[in-house]
Order: structure tokens, then C-alpha cells, then sequence
């Protein structure tokens, strides 16, 4: 059950709600986000819901079956857009593009990308300075120098910044330098992660897990709205499968299936999704007309000498290409 | 390494060439289809290709590393088009659409069916007359009797006719009615049956088993095309993984690799792909995204009272819109 | 819901008996085994049990909610044992174990084979003379020729006969030289292949499909009993997974599952189940601690030089010493 | 390539083999454990290993062609045995087994089966106070105060305490009051936290994730002992498949594998690893049959009314009759 409270709830009243719950058998969970207060009550047994209803300093009041609650689309019918200044916006009308290579490399290479991205009017970077690697042995990322540089050229362009972050000590350091935190498939159930990018007033992606579940990506943003931060974004990146063809599985029936469940918008990442470069666009296309509000793909000017993901990245000329299919692929299903 | 003879080969010339490539340890297998002769020589140690392309009566000779050799692209480069008679083909130019129910329940519902596929130009019907079906208690279909009336309908309204059969035995019977067999998911690899539908000259769409390779599905074509019949439909139509959200998990990454790695054309089930009626639309556009050449979709005036798979069976209306849909998606496809 | 008949039920009673269940809205299946004669009623509706009890010529009845009937331990509280003839039996105290090659290649290593078993007091030989091969050019078996060899060395020496069988029409010319028919992973559910397994007086062992569910691998056990059959095994021979690191996932969890749920004997295969021959004697031995009735293991003079599966398949020294610890591990099993 | 330090070595010849090995285009890492210091090289290119061999400092050199290195068996042929002190070892002679509740509850429940533990002679105590919750409103445990408890009533009475650690910042104070650091499923390839307990001079046991692979597994463990911590442990606790039979698939295949590649300790989860708590006990002495070191298992006194994970936890009066089962079940595994 959600329970929006009005703007100018007196603090007795929230006193009487709360007993009044708590006389239910409700267990309340109170959570304040940068746009609104909420109580969600997980209820031990069967209640009237009139009895609450009729309170002072309530706005709203839904009961949500799902184990998810907040991102539900049972409570939040119209879908959220994620703002991220000067008119950039997930989830609205508009097909999002994130762009970038895999991993930071150097000051020239960040340049490069960011004239390639100004060229062709994409208006958000990705980009790694701390890399998961399976091998403690392999390049890790340029890390916080490396996500400066980034930034910096970005900012001076008008181009707004994702990148992932892989623990707590992070999240301050890297937040004054990201417009989205990324939370990448090995950590989409890192529940402390979660909790602590609730508590930041900066978007996050949460990309769904190996072999990770709608059910569990859902409940790993839940994690993050109830602590507060109601911009989340969610990325559909390829399952694990006994296929090996290709590096993963990418599941579009998810995204039609997420668009269903929950009122947070959806990204798909069609690089992670196949790993092979020569079917990164196709899949792309696909993915959009799944319905996906944005897509995220990794480009390179010479991927061949990228530091990591190079059979999956496109040279800025397939890119290019691509961007355009997206908008016009964006326009017919939006006309359907 | 696949050798096309001539057509006017003679016998002397033939002898030659068997004994150069038993001379060569190449074990030879020939093949007969309906349109040529070849010879699939599989090495047992290496050999100079030289020494047989010298032999008269070849036409052409081409090594393929591929596991499976007469459906690889790496040998024919040219897409192939299975024509069904009457302008109806398959994998040229034009997307082809297949629809209909699960299952044939009577002629009442034939003539529905037929209604709205004239009324929509379609010119393909789909509908099960045995029905592989996990419990042994539930309704198996109608059998050879509901197939004559299926195909009588069909073939005066100059409509096509693609059915399920599930054993060697039903091949004769059914094959004066069909026009295209299908070999379902469970039958993927019941190789007896493969070969004795690669001995029929009539189309043969292969579906990809539940938990079926790519590797997979192009060997079991390569079981049809090597008993002598060229004219093969590769089916994805989801495959089985731990997410319980949805029937099967569509494997659209399947279309393009398919289309990369064979000459044959690549049908999409969106139906069983999702199993979720108000999402197979999308995921059938998806797929037509992906490159697919054909959609098999499953409709019914009623889905609320199909005899099985109701569930994921679009009403008359709503496959109607899809139609459309699907055209101009594919009219966007084609432009890039 | 099961209705077991008395042995002299009268036409007339039977008569009345399944008028009262039309009455009732249920659907029989009339089902006449080796054994007994039952009813398997599928009810569409709720109903009284009491009103069918009361009638003439039933000896039991009883609720099974499970989607198998036959075949469910809620039924049939006492394991089944199979009876092959000559004292040897499957699915009682003692653990059996069946051994063979992959393929039968020939006569000489039939007999060395049978030599093998003869030494050791094996009672069951495996060995197949159709071979399912996902290539059209591999070796598929010796055919006929091969089982009669096969079944005319082991008859002489008391062994009994395992073997796979593809197809319908091989059922007939096969059931006098097999004395338990193997239907394998890729035929788990061929369900016109069960329908005629369930009409023959020989036991049947079903092989789990590759990525089959323990319902499914139940429903196809409830095929052939429900057409005649009781003499059935469940086969637990791994399925496919995303892990490479061996050839299929055994997985033992479905032992006792199979055990807890079904009445029928359970076999391990961990030959195919690890692939990999070091291994194969660990995972037997893991398969009996589980509660396996049976064991089923690929053993060959010379591996190496085995036709198919030579690196899954033991030593016969190595199967040797592998029998000795099976014995060793059930009895400890039996002790618990 | 790993290159064992003499304890003696000099500065100097330090500096003349990084050098050396600088020279040869290989990535050197200088790894300084509990026990020893080496060098993992990383060779970009060929090279001949005889140049480095005759250097001075060095005890011994191995080439190691596995991605991970310090774990692999290619290079330490011996087992690992981790010492937990006061005579109580993993991976050695005898099975160890641990044994306790899902989650520390309270005092009273930690007294209740510390004095189970003590009776049955059991030495390791498992209990969660730091729970990983796929819902933020679950009970996510007793964090510090209750392992200060659970510490002190097991340290009073000789028993080791297990408990999972989930992030970074939890490691150093908990460090106190733990004997061996887990690191759960979800955590598996949190490399940050992985990092951290390679600098602690405690056994870290690191599980195999939802659907972690082999290599990934060992990659894990690889990262904690090139941070400088040998005392590691491996632990299979089932993986994610398509079978919803079961909470997981318990994957035996995986501990002969993981005995074959590494020379440290392997440790078998069946609480996890089927998730029902018939059956746990079964799936135990399995997994001690395949090799196991270790058996982890839930019990609690009265599972119907634990925090968590109650389906497949032991009642004490079960799991007693485990611990004797385990041990003659290892006596026989050890007579092989």
C-alpha cells in the first residue's frame, strides 16, 4: 500500500496516521524523495482500506499487489521522465541516445568522441573509469582523473555525463562529475549501492543482472526510490543463456513487459546485448521498436585498438548511421 | 567442401570424381534435390582442393568450415526464396505474413479465419491438426480429417497452407494438403523425421528447439536440404530460460546470425515468442526490425475459447492493425 | 482422478459407471495396462468424490491434483519395480547397473564388451544401434544388424538389453531383441514415439529432455502408461545450461524430486550428465547417494578409439573399480 | 607466469628482474600474502622463461596458462588447508561442516544452537546478521550488535563463526568478530569487496553466483589472493536455470571440476542448493560424495518460525542425524 502524503501534512497528523497504521498491523516504511513524501506499508494481515482513507494530510492512497511498489505502474500510471537539465530528458516523447566508447582512455580520445557526438546532436556520453573485469589482471579503469577530464569535456558542450560506479566510497567523489550514475549487471542486487544512490539527487541506471529477473531489476529500483531518489532509469542488456553465438541474450520481451509493469523509463544497451559489432544497429532498432525510451551504445573512433569491448563498439561512421535509423525507427512507432 | 556437379555430368565422369575423393580419404555423400546435384565430401585429413577442381563435370567447388555445409552462407551467398506456387513466395523482396489459430477446431472457424485473411491480402494460413501436447488428456487435435477441410477452404481461396507434422508416418497423407510442413519445437532434432521431409518436394519450415542452438537449427535444416529438398524455413520462436515472466524468452539476436550465417529465409514467432496477447504485435514488428523475412502469428474471432493458446492469440482486430504495422515497418527496413 | 477397477467389473457396471461420470462433467480415459484397468477422469467441474465411490466394480479411487496422473506417488504410494525376466530387476533393494559402449560397433566389441559385464555380474548392457547425431554425415549406427548381434551375445550370457530407439516404425522390428527401450534426450517428448512405447509389453526409459522440466519428463512417463505401459524408468542424464566447463549440468537435485513425486524407478546417466571421463565415476557415485535406483555408464575397451562419445566414456578397468564403489555407496545409501 | 620469491631476496635483485621482466614485454604484479611474495607476469608477447629463471631471488616459476593463476592447481599441486585455529581446519583430512540459522535472530536463538553445535561436536556457526534482501522492506538483519552476540557466545564455547559481509565498509569492523568472511551470490564479482578481503588475514569463502561460471568463480577468488589473502574457499550453492522444481540447481558437476582446476578448499550449500528442506540432507551427502570439504547447512530450532529461509532449513533433531550420516558418508568417500 502507498500512501502519498500532502505537501503540508502537520506532524500530528502524521503521528495519527502511523498509530493508526501501526493499530493495523502495518509495518510503515516512510520515505522522503526530492519530489515527494510517501509512507509504503506492508500490511502482516488483512485490512479495510477505507479506515485510512479517510484521514487528514493524505493525497492518495493505492494498494499495489506487486513485491514492488513504488515503481509501479499499478500506483503511477503516467510514465516518469528523467530530467537532466538544459532539456535533456529520458522518457518523454523523444528517443534518448547515450553514445560512447566502453572505457575513458585519455584526454584525446574523450575529445574526439565528444566532436563526434556535437556532430550528430547526441546529448549524452557514456563512458568507464571504473571497470568490472573479471581478471584482477586487466585494465580497471582511469578512475577519478580520468572521469574530470570527461566531465570537462562534456560539460563544455552541453553533453551530459553516464558512467558506472561500482561502490559506496564512490558515489560522493564521482557525484559532482556524473548526470547519471550507472549500476552495472554485476551489481544490479549490490543492495548497499542501491540504498546509497537513493540518497543522491542524481539519476541512476540500473542495468539488469546476469541472468537477473524483470521481478528482482524492478525490486533493485525499489531500492533505490525508497531511499529517496525518484530518477531511475532501467537498462535491458542481454541475459545469460546456454547460447553461445553471441556474448549474451538480449531479452526484448522485457521491454514491452517493463513498460507494463512500471512507469520508469527503459534503455537498451544493444552492445551488451549481442557483442558482436556488425549486429549492434539491427538490434538497436529492434530494441526501439520494442518501445525502449532510450538506447545506449558503445562507439569508438578506431575500435579495434579500444582498451576493452572492441568487438562490440562501432566506428563513429556506423554510429552515424545509426543515430539516424533510431529517429526514424522512433518516428514510426511512435506514429502506431 | 561442397561440389556442384553439372547437370549433364556423365556417369564415367562421376565414377572419377568418387574415386579421386576416396583417393583423397573424403568421405562423399550424394545429394539429390529438386533443383541439383551436389557432393558433400567431408575430409578426414587435409587435402589440396586443387587436384579435384581440375576433374570434368564440376560446376563449382567450395570449401565451408561450418559443421553444416549445403545451408551455409559461406556457399551460397545469395538469399534463398521458397516459392509456394500462385506469386506466394517466401524470403525475396516482400515481407510474407502467415496467421491463424493454434489449433483447427471445425469449419466454422476455417471460414472466420479464411474471411480475414482474404479481407487483409493474406496470403498464408497456419493452424495445428496434431498437436504435440504435454499431457496425454488434452486435446491432440483434429487430425487428417480437420486438415481436408483446412486446405479445401485454403486452396479455393487461393490461400496457402502451413501445418504441424509430428511423425514420419503422417508425411504421405498430409502431404497432398500441405504446403508447408512444420516441424515443431519438441521435433527440432527427431532427425527420422527430417530426413523423410527432406525426401518430400514441399517447403519445410524447421522451428528451433526449446533450448536449441543456432548450431542446432541449421544442422536440422542441413538433415532436409541433404536427403534432397532445398526448400527450408528456419523458426525462432523464443527459446527456454529461467525468466518466468513471459512463455519463452524470444531470441531475437537469432534473426540476424541466421541470416549471417544461411542463405535461408528466417521466420519470427512472436506467439509463442512472448505468449502474452498484448505483446506479440510488438514483438512481431521487432522481428520484421530484426530482418526477419516472414511472420507467423496466431489469430482467432475469439481467442477467449481457443481450443489452446488462447492466451497468446490476438483477435481478428488486432492482428488486423498488425498487418499494417508490419508492412510499414517493413517498408522502413528495406530503406536503410 | 483415478479410478482403479476391480479385475471382473461387469460391462454393465462399467457402462453405468462412465455414464455417472459423463453425468458429472468428467472426461475418462479408459486405460488398460499390462497390470489393471483404470479410468482416468479429468474433471471440468467440481464434484462429489462419494457419488462415483459408492458404485460396482471400482477397487479404488483417488484424487491426484498433479497434471500426471498414472505415474504420481499420490496415487501409488509403493515404489514400482520393473521386472526384465531371468531375476533381474530395476527399482528394488538392490542398485543396478547397466554398462555398455556408446554405439555398438561390431562384433568383436560386443563380445569383449559382454566379457566385461559377465566378470563384473553386470546384468544390463547399453549400447545403441541408432544414433540420434545433430550432423547428417556423422555415424548413425549399425541399425538391425547391429541389435541382433548385440541382443544374440547378451541373451547367451543372461544380459539383458538397453538400447535407443528413434522412431515408430522401428518399435516393431526392435522389440524382439531389446529387452528395455532407451528413448533419448531429443525424443523426451516425440509424443506419437511414447503413444506406441505404451502399447508394447516392454519397459520403457525415458531420458529427460535437454532443457525438459520434471513435469514435463513426467507427463511424457504418463504417455505410455496411459496407453498400456506400467514398466517405465526416468532417466537423469544432465541438462543444458550456460556453463561450458562441462558437457551437459547434471542434476541431481531431480533424483529425489523424481523420487518424492513418482512411484517410477530413477536411473542417473552421468556419462552424458559431466562429460567428462574423470569425472564419471564421481558423479555415479553423487547419483546413487541421491537415492538413483539405477546407473547408466558408458564403458569401451578402448575409448579412444570409441566411434562416439569416447571422451565421456570409462575404461573397463576404470568401470570396474566403479562398480565395486557403486555397491559400496548403496549399501551405505540403504543403511540411512 | 608466477614467480615465487625467495623470503631473501634482495632489493636489488628485485629491481633487476622487474626489469628483466619489463624487458620482456611482461606485465608484472607483485603480490605480498600472509604466507609469501610473488610476481604474476602477464606476457604481452612470447618469450622464453629460461632468460628469467636463472635470475637470482627466485624459488620457483611456473608458467600457468589459465586465466586466473594463483588459484590454479597447474601451479600448486597440493591442497590448500585453511587454519582457523584451535585445531580446526578446512580442506584437509577430515569434512568440516558449519551449521546454523539463515539469520542471527537473537540471543536466545544464537544460546540455543550453540548448545546444539556444542552436543554434536560441530566447530563452524553459521548465521546472516548483514542480509542481501531482494525487497527493501524485508528484515535485512541484526547488523553489529548481533554478531557481537553471536561472536561471543561462539568464541566462549570453541566455535568459529561464518557470516556474510556485503560491503566494503563493513569489513574492518567486523573483522573482529569474524572467522571466516562470506561473500554471497550476489556479491560474487563485487570486485571492490573482493579487493578489501585480500588485505584481511582472514579465510574469505566466496560463493559461486546466481549464474556465476567456473572460470568466474576461480577469477573471484584470484582477485582476493592477488590482494594478498591465500585463505580462501569455493562454494557451489546452486545456480539459476530454466527448473522451477527447485529454489536453484544444485550443481555437483561443479565440485569435481573446481577440486581438478584449484587447489583450494571446495564447499557445498545444499540448503541453497535445492531450497526444500526434504530433500537438503540427501543433497548434502551428495555433495560430500563428489569431494567436498565442507558442508554449509541451514538449521535452526524451530525453522516454521525463522527470519528467513525457513522451507529449507533443518529442525536440530534433523540435522543431527546429518552430521553422523556426513561423517560416515566421508569415511567411505576417503576409502576410495
Amino acid at each position: 500500500m502507498i500512501i502519498q502524503l500532502s505537501q503540508n501534512i502537520q506532524e500530528q497528523e502524521k503521528v495519527i496516521l502511523l498509530n493508526k497504521l501501526s493499530d493495523l498491523n502495518i509495518k510503515s516504511n516512510i520515505i522522503t524523495t526530492q519530489f515527494k513524501n510517501y509512507i509504503v506499508g506492508i500490511p502482516k494481515t488483512d485490512f479495510d482500506i477505507r479506515s485510512i482513507g479517510n484521514l487528514n494530510g493524505i493525497e492518495d492512497i493505492h494498494r499495489v499487489s506487486d513485491a514492488y511498489k513504488l515503481v509501479s505502474k499499478k500506483w503511477k500510471v503516467n510514465n516518469s521522465i528523467i530530467d537532466l537539465g538544459d532539456n535533456v530528458t529520458i522518457g518523454g516523447d523523444e528517443l534518448s541516445i547515450m553514445a560512447g566508447p566502453c572505457s575513458i582512455e585519455g584526454e584525446k580520445q574523450i575529445e574526439t568522441t565528444v566532436a563526434h557526438l556535437v556532430k550528430n546532436n547526441i546529448k549524452i556520453m557514456r563512458g568507464g573509469v571504473y571497470k568490472p573485469r573479471s581478471s584482477p589482471y586487466a585494465f580497471r579503469g582511469m578512475g577519478m582523473d580520468g572521469l574530470k577530464l570527461f566531465y570537462k569535456h562534456c560539460s563544455e558542450n552541453g553533453i551530459k555525463v553516464i558512467t558506472e560506479v561500482m561502490q559506496v566510497s564512490q558515489v560522493e567523489e564521482m557525484a559532482d562529475y556524473v548526470d547519471i550514475f550507472q549500476v552495472g549487471a554485476r551489481n544490479s542486487q549490490n543492495f548497499n549501492l542501491l540504498d546509497i544512490l537513493g540518497k543522491v539527487d542524481k539519476p541512476v541506471m540500473i542495468k539488469r543482472g546476469m541472468s537477473g529477473t524483470i521481478e528482482e531489476l524492478l525490486a533493485s529500483a525499489e531500492y533505490v526510490f525508497s531511499n529517496g531518489n525518484e530518477k531511475i532509469l532501467l537498462c535491458e542488456r542481454g541475459i545469460r543463456t546456454y547460447e553461445s553465438a553471441y556474448r549474451n541474450t538480449l531479452d526484448l520481451n522485457a521491454i514491452p513487459i517493463l513498460k507494463e509493469k512500471s512507469h520508469l523509463p527503459v534503455v537498451v544497451d544493444p552492445s551488451h546485448g549481442i557483442g558482436l559489432r556488425q549486429h549492434v544497429s539491427t538490434m538497436a532498432l529492434a530494441g526501439v521498436m520494442c518501445g525502449a525510451d532510450a538506447v545506449i551504445v558503445e562507439t569508438h573512433e578506431n575500435p579495434e585498438i579500444a582498451f576493452s569491448d572492441g568487438q562490440q563498439t562501432l566506428y563513429h561512421e556506423q554510429a552515424e548511421k545509426l543515430y539516424q535509423k533510431l529517429n526514424q525507427t522512433h518516428q514510426l512507432y511512435k506514429s502506431f
